[in-house]
């Protein structure tokens, strides 16, 4: 059965999905580049794929398109179990969900191309005070990891454990697209730490968004 | 075990959990009331038990604390299987928690304390600028979840299936957030519609954020 992807180099919630694709050892037969930058997501032929006009979105076999990031990671899990990228314990499975929502759900729609747009085009935002705007965000979310991963119980190479779940996907693209956005994660040191260990595995680094068709040698906001 | 909810009347975030809990004849031991209006969640005493310093969170007897509504919702569908809240099969779980996420990842993020702090804090938005911004992604939030429910393969009675499941704990969040920003429902059928079916459910209709202690009789923006 073909697997397609619907990607874009500089998608964060695609990232997440390379991630998960590649520790689990599945090569999409397809993938649909969507330029964001140039509003791709917004012309007929994706909105018939997805109405909401966002990416990732995967078809697998004879579908239907299925979307948002974290539902897909999910289908992966329960598709494709092996290695697992959730704990077996029901808490463990919580705390490492609850770690995926904090990029998922917290900071990254605060800087997608519609809401940046919505703050320049309607609230006519200068770009420094977009771009503080951004970093705020991207900034609490990495505080809240921070606390999370220091105080929490679990933690220990990565997120949750001495294997790779979800989290650290999740993680990893809260990293790279703060990157983005000139922070440095060295001033979260949990963070950083994960990070790093996440960047030793293929699986983290090749599906890093600069390694992917059509993006730029070094990025610019 | 002990059952420990932090919850507050107008979190629409705990409005979910709530559903799941009525669903699932769950009732809590315990719920503490963390008042989002008078900035409860950012003192001490909360931090201790989420340093994100936001609700939901669980302690289900000797903890840890759990957090992120989504990852609460599925916790109580692994702990608590009955009445099952996702569907059997791969693909409808992917699309129940698609949806899912429109509400909690997309639209519910925008409009959250600690955003309109700082739309109004820091950008020195006007109470009908702010309001519109809310309205606004609320609207695109209705928008995406008419456009999947009309187009999308799987909805019946409800978001997918004859059967409840967590798509409609979160679009019944969404459509009562949205009322909250007098976005009438009635614009968008199919939503309306599915709302009306949940509603009728009494695990919905007393999970009402204003059939919580400390709501008031009719909201105020």
């Amino acid at each position: 059965m073909a697997l397609k992807l619907y990607s874009f180099w500089r998608s964060i919630a695609t990232y997440r999905v390379r991630i998960a694709l590649n520790l689990k050892g599945i090569v999409p037969d397809e993938i649909v580049d969507v330029d964001l930058l140039k509003g791709k997501q917004r012309e007929d032929a994706f909105r018939e794929v997805n109405p909401q006009m966002v990416i990732p979105a995967l078809i697998d076999g004879d579908g239907p398109v299925m979307f948002q990031s974290m539902a897909i990671l999910e289908y992966l899990e329960e598709t494709h179990p092996q290695p697992p990228l959730l704990p077996r314990d029901a808490k463990g499975r919580a705390r490492v969900r609850g770690l995926c929502q904090i990029a998922i759900s917290d900071a990254h729609p605060m800087s997608v191309p519609r809401v940046r747009n919505y703050l320049t085009n309607e609230l006519k935002l200068d770009p420094p005070t977009l771009l503080k705007w951004i970093r705020h965000w991207q900034q609490e979310a990495l505080r809240a990891y921070e606390a999370h991963l220091t105080n929490g119980s679990g933690t220990a190479r990565y997120c949750h454990g001495d294997t790779i779940t979800l989290a650290d996907a999740c993680l990893a693209g809260q990293v790279v697209g703060s990157g983005f956005f000139d922070i440095d994660v060295k001033a979260y040191p949990a963070c950083a730490r994960i990070y790093d260990a996440c960047m030793q595995n293929e699986a983290f680094a090749k599906a890093h968004p600069l390694k992917q068709p059509g993006a730029p040698e070094k990025i610019s906001h």
